[in-house]
């Protein structure tokens, strides 16, 4: 049976934009990925964020379990905002994100380049199957529902 | 110098956002690329969704260049919804949405596995340097700035 509403798509995608589609969110979890960036004014000063707008994204990471709050090792009155493994999986969508971005809906030279830390190769995401090993161009991926799937795709 | 403001975040990924980070535009688009939909009322029986909300999506995917409104092969009445290569390279942004989604905001089995087309193996996504050759592990990829880039990640 097809889901008729969308409460009934069954999809993770979807459940995973709820949690990091909004627009301030993805940009501080960036910056907590690829910035190192823990403290509460970093982030406030490095993406001009309003206070109150950040504080309460970063609440929500916290009790969403994307990050977690621990007192600061140099000063007891701040606290370090670290991404969880949850927090920090999403790199690899946000990488994707950013790719396509670069190549559709940024005009000019992409802003960001993500290389290899040690040896500065360009980084590239690609699209591989576990079985037999063959790099897969789109037209070769699809996509089956599961036993517990209520959707077809 | 850092970016003061949203506008001034020159992100690649927001901009991204911005365009399929509505929860609709995901599913449709979902099934456009995985159940090669392309009629109006396909997409409302498979998705249930309102046929003002699909007609808008659907209008605005055109605008922006994700699909093109082609003259129905069997009946001139209708209309196809055909993804362009910028629609179809939305392909790996949902896939790793769809990933993470699964391990970290879906209870249960994954609703869909994403498998290669003539070997039937699961597909998976990996992150590799353009340069040696590794598999990157997360710690392992940095974001440099680029000349065009007002923000550092």
């Amino acid at each position: 049976m097809l889901g008729r509403s969308y409460e009934s798509q069954n999809c993770s995608a979807a459940r995973a934009l709820e949690i990091v589609g909004e627009r301030w969110s993805l940009m501080i979890i960036r910056h907590a990925l690829f910035r190192g960036i823990t403290r509460f004014g970093d982030f406030q000063r490095s993406l001009g964020v309003a206070r109150n707008v950040l504080a309460a994204r970063l609440d929500l990471f916290v009790e969403q379990g994307l990050m977690e709050r621990q007192p600061s090792s140099e000063n007891s009155a701040y606290h370090d905002y670290v991404l969880t493994d949850m927090g920090r999986e999403l790199q690899p969508v946000i990488m994707a994100l950013t790719h396509w971005g670069d190549r559709w809906a940024a005009p000019g030279d992409p802003p960001v380049v993500f290389r290899h830390e040690h040896c500065d190769g360009e980084v590239r995401q690609q699209t591989i199957c576990g079985d037999c090993g063959q790099h897969l161009a789109i037209d070769e991926v699809k996509a089956h529902p599961t036993a517990s799937s209520m959707s077809l795709a």
